[in-house]
């Protein structure tokens, strides 16, 4: 049958996806990592990253042991669950944690490999960063596809249910929860990463430059290689493993909506259910065509570096948006014209928060060219201008994702506006919303690849300072470095948009295990305004009178009310935990400028692992809490609140945490970069006051940006994924 | 009738509160203002204030007045609308601002006072600016009880209708309305006066403590008279207006939300309008008596001088606490146990918000003193510390509220849990969570109090400084200033955490607005559940259903974003204004400097008036967008989402909006004390760089804690007002 073999693309593109990875990773691993000096600087950098991975996974490990034998209980015990969760839960986590392993592994061979292509011509180091980068965007998407496809082969073989529509939600609901597995590692990954990487920068900014006054990425520097080695586990591992999350909770949502909006028709049913992953693998394709068309001349300035990244992502976009109509029509989906302009309205809602990111984080424009010329008058007000910025920023990526909604909706509903919230409807436009989460991230391949070259280059920068090459060769590595920050922000802005969308995806799919859950305890019938209502083919309304998920429900209220405050709590407590970390960095930098002899002239030697440690142990340390605390939330307020209290707590958690952590986001971003302005020779330029100034808003920007903000991205999407996971308790238990 | 004549204690309540103002006002105005220097700091500051708020009425004038016109024309021109709408809009204005001006006159004549008491002692210098703050404490809930009252008496003697049931749901509905006028002053006085202070006391700090080491209250510094002015115009003209709203909200939500969950039983129904009101009376007549115990000896310290205060606001609280019992016992209110239960609920909430506000903003405590600790690492440190801190310290507040808004309800439900979303009981639920928001702010009359005295000493603290009295009274006044800061943040929890009791009512309120509206348009059924409801007699959960305000209608998920988002921006954009008026502020001081000769040894006298004049054209340019966005957004939402959107709109404001309060509160609050802490000689004391590091802190928490925190608790209800009065047009023009 047709559609059926259309499925078989799936694994493909995953596999051809894995290929290109390894052909990429090979083609770097064939160039000269350099001098000895070089060799030396990376190897401390990579034995770093792994010793810190190392260290992470074994609590990861046991945190996984204990939550898979937790789902095994429930499972088996009270039979409040799917068999299969453990087993998701735990594939889920293996898949996420090796697509950051093997991004940062590829990361740390890269960078020394770039500072010595730079020694050649600009073009060869971009050309070296970007496609390193290009491994891990496309080792995520193609474990996430392969992941989905094997679960997805094993499912549809050992499955057996009354029908074959009933066994699709089966299916698709089963797979869900292999995304929980994926969130959790990721929140470990970016909590812990990010604590990491902030503590050392921080640390290492505020003894070196501001107190001693050396420079960045200065060998005399004791932080300086823990600085470097965080930028690998933060912003390569962290983010590769929280965009594996994105990436297969979009698809995987969509696909659980698609077999709930579609059961009476199996055969729409099964086409609703390959939409999304075969969208996915278009994606793959049209990425890696993208990555080859990356290329930029010598002497090439900011803008024409954007332009050549922005040639790869457009074209990708373009083609992508074209094939959708071409895929939907070929597979033969009901609607396939509004489903595909669903999925384009995903893809444009990207581009837009993209280019806002970049116009409110960029020195290129006035928003933050004003926090650079606040420094004239201090740090204090460095800091207000940069808050009142970061609030007001918000405004167009969340206003652009609200359009996407209801865009995307109603496109899937064909504009039946009448009866928008007709069951039926509700269901066809839920799914448009899920499948425009899957076209934001379809260009992921690319997207992430001018991602995870942002960190290579500026390793490959920190590589060329303390290995003392050529300046000519350092101000290649800053050009390729400065272009990174302003693709790390755009990508921050894509991450998060994707996560709000997603988030809301999950939060529609959360009903269909509660479904599952009441079937599990034996209620296969709800009561609905006087009706009685077979549970599996009870609609989303349905639910929502049933629970009563209304906004004048107290209990809604209330999770609403606790998912707002836990976006806050959890920020301030990874934020604190920064703090914290990068207090006792200063101590040990101060401690080695004090003890060791001669370390600031040069002839003194720095201990450099011992820095390593203090942010390895800090990390490990302080990441435990907000990660439980996470994970703890839903399950408590479900078991107190009920159902209609988590979907309170996913919406108050989902509406204040997308739009903190743009604030965040946008932020750290922007002080980043007024600081950089201010050194390109404005107001002042390197040494004045204003400079000092600016280096403060920098600072508190660390945190922001690479710390809690994206790990709140997270936070949205795990709350409602442990929701998933743990309905059918939460069906069995609640009090109230 | 035993009801109609307890009435009557209302505005005798009212009356008793006014003369008791009166009173103090007097015996204040017979103290001495002292020397002639003191006479003339004084009146530059009184007419500074004057002229500010002239200018301030100005504009809101011209708003009001577009705003009447286009309510008159809804109401008279489209039939949309009540037509007492346009009337009581602007009596909610007058009296705000009334309560304001007032409020703001008496502490601009009690700071010399104050400090002249200061040179007899502790005592009558703590007495002096207590028993002032207390006028604006009575000033405002007695204007609001008369103002209530007055409407109500017209009401009832000029609205007819079919029964007296629905007669008592237009009366409600109709007050109901007048809350918008005073929604939309205190926004004005609260955005207007914020950034007038934080503009002339961020400036004035920046150039005068940092740039040119000068102390605070300097009369060198030309902002110092700006600065001081901007204690009176932000923090008490701008505080009452907030909180006479908040007072006004509260009982008049509850009194519509009464008049609807009683509405079969007409008997009932007025007993239940008229249980906030009596509440409230008795509140006054028990502030009253607290306020007569507060005093305190000789050199008190600040444990002592909580203590004095707190002696009166407890045995106020607890007062109130049993009144309530014996009260809506002889009201003969049904369930008068669990509803005075709620009450309860409302008052401890208060305290343990102000409690956990003490904790967190106190530098008695570990957290504020970690924040100073910080500082010892410079000024990045300090502000990521107070932000995590700021963060973390939303926790319990947030939580409190969502335990005070469950248990309120179930107090009102008797505890029946197994049908606790029943349409019965919904509606007293809410009743109950409105009542609650009445029990936090029966004892307004004396916390206000508290929260005015803190400006009053902080003004009486500069004078001193400013006509060169003996450091032995500037002492005096600086321990009451000290004791002001702690109680202005106790004050500021105690406003958000009712605020937010109160939107929740005022959402509740909103439906009985939009039964209103289906009415004035000629709807008078819905179809609900396959049933034709009669749409006087629809329920809450009828609504609910009808509007599908349900967590999974695309249009509630937009509204939400949309809230969420609004109370970013609304911040960020404050922020920008404080952050623009202090620069010019700063630009002129420093001109002034350079300028005028001498200006620095004493010999030349700087141009106050220009300053203030500054902070006044600032104040008055910046705050019209924000406002004006503030009423635009729900009306928008309306039109273009409909009642569900809204809903939406204002739930996501609220739990955003609330946390982001706190947060922005506690953050500014710790920052200023962690400052203090410093020059209290700890972590090297003043001048020190920890202590440099710290003023940074304490800046960057002026616009957090005085403009955009505040402004927030207004955003929010002036949000939930205006959709209230805007129900009409949503119903009868929304696209969606």
């Amino acid at each position: 049958m047709k559609t059926e073999i259309l499925f078989y693309l799936v694994p493909l593109a995953s596999l051809a996806a894995l290929g290109f990875a390894w052909y990429f990773f090979k083609q770097m691993m064939r160039e000269s990592e350099g001098t000895d000096l070089m060799k030396e600087i990376a190897q401390h950098v990579r034995s770093g990253a792994m010793a810190y991975l190392k260290q992470q996974y074994k609590v990861v490990v046991i945190v996984f042991v204990v939550l898979a034998i937790f789902f095994a209980i429930l499972a088996y015990g009270f039979g409040v669950q799917n068999p299969w969760v453990p087993f998701a839960f735990l594939t889920g986590g293996f898949f996420s944690g090796l697509a950051g392993f093997i991004g940062m592994k590829t990361a740390t061979y890269a960078s020394a490999r770039t500072a010595n292509a730079s020694i050649r011509s600009l073009n060869s180091g971009l050309r070296l960063a970007f496609r390193s980068g290009a491994v891990m965007g496309l080792v995520v998407v193609g474990l996430g596809l392969l992941d989905i496809s094997l679960w997805y082969i094993v499912l549809d073989h050992f499955v057996e249910d009354i029908s074959q529509s009933q066994k699709m939600v089966i299916i698709t609901t089963t797979m869900l929860t292999f995304g929980m597995g994926a969130s959790t590692q990721a929140l470990f990954a970016r909590v812990g990463g990010g604590i990491y990487t902030k503590a050392a920068d921080v640390g290492a900014d505020l003894v070196g430059k501001v107190e001693a006054g050396i420079p960045e990425d200065d060998p005399r520097n004791p932080a300086t290689i823990a600085d470097n080695v965080g930028d690998n586990v933060g912003d390569v591992a962290g983010m590769g493993a929280d965009l594996y999350e994105s990436y297969c909770g979009s698809i995987l949502a969509t696909a659980a909506l698609g077999a709930s909006a579609f059961y009476i028709n199996p055969d729409m049913q099964i086409r609703a259910i390959f939409a999304p992953m075969l969208i996915a693998a278009v994606g793959i394709v049209l990425s890696i065509i993208g990555i080859f068309l990356v290329k930029t001349k010598e002497g090439a300035g900011m803008k024409e570096l954007l332009r050549s990244l922005g040639v790869g992502v457009n074209v990708s976009s373009l083609l992508i948006a074209l094939s959708t109509f071409a895929i939907l029509y070929i597979l033969g989906l009901e609607n396939w014209v509004g489903i595909s302009f669903s999925v384009v309205t995903g893809l444009i809602a990207g581009i837009i928060i993209g280019q806002s990111t970049e116009y409110y984080t960029s020195h290129s424009y006035k928003p933050t060219q004003r926090i650079s010329e606040s420094g004239k008058t201090g740090p204090a007000t460095v800091i207000i201008s940069g808050i009142g910025l970061g609030m007001v920023s918000t405004a167009i990526p969340v206003i652009t994702i609200a359009a996407a909604i209801i865009l995307s909706f109603l496109f899937a509903i064909n504009f039946d506006v009448n009866n928008m919230l007709a069951a039926k409807n509700i269901s066809y436009g839920l799914y448009g919303i899920g499948i425009a989460a899957v076209g934001m991230l379809s260009t992921l391949g690319i997207t992430l690849a001018t991602d995870a070259y942002g960190p290579i280059a500026d390793n490959a920068g920190g590589n060329a300072q303390m290995s003392k090459l050529d300046p000519e060769v350092r101000k290649r590595t800053d050009t390729l470095d400065a272009l990174g920050n302003t693709t790390a922000a755009t990508g921050k802005g894509f991450a998060i948009g994707s996560a709000a969308l997603t988030a809301l995806a999950l939060m529609a799919s959360y009903l269909e295990e509660v479904k599952i859950g009441l079937v599990h305890i034996g209620q296969h019938t709800i009561d609905v305004a006087g009706r009685i209502v077979n549970v599996a083919e009870a609609t989303i309304p349905d639910f929502m009178e049933y629970y009563q998920v209304t906004l004048m429900n107290p209990k809604v209220l209330v999770g609403v009310f606790l998912g707002s405050v836990m976006a806050f709590l959890f920020c301030g407590l990874t934020m604190n935990a920064v703090g914290r970390a990068a207090q006792k960095m200063v101590e040990e930098v101060r401690r080695q400028f004090r003890e060791i002899a001669g370390i600031l002239e040069g002839t003194g030697k720095p201990d450099y692992a011992r820095c390593v440690e203090i942010s390895t142990k800090g990390a490990q340390k302080e990441m435990l809490f907000p990660s439980i605390l996470a994970i703890v939330a839903p399950i408590a307020t479900g078991l107190i609140f009920g159902v209609s209290g988590v979907m309170g707590l996913l919406v108050g958690g989902l509406g204040t945490g997308f739009v903190l952590a743009v604030f965040l986001a946008n932020a750290g971003g922007a002080w980043d970069n007024a600081k950089k302005y201010v050194e390109e020779g404005n107001f002042g330029g390197k040494g004045s006051e204003c400079h000092k100034a600016t280096v403060v808003g920098d600072t508190v920007g660390d945190p922001f940006k690479d710390t809690s903000g994206p790990s709140l991205n997270i936070l949205i999407k795990l709350m409602s994924m442990v929701s998933i996971v743990m309905a059918g308790l939460t069906v069995a238990f609640s009090i109230l």
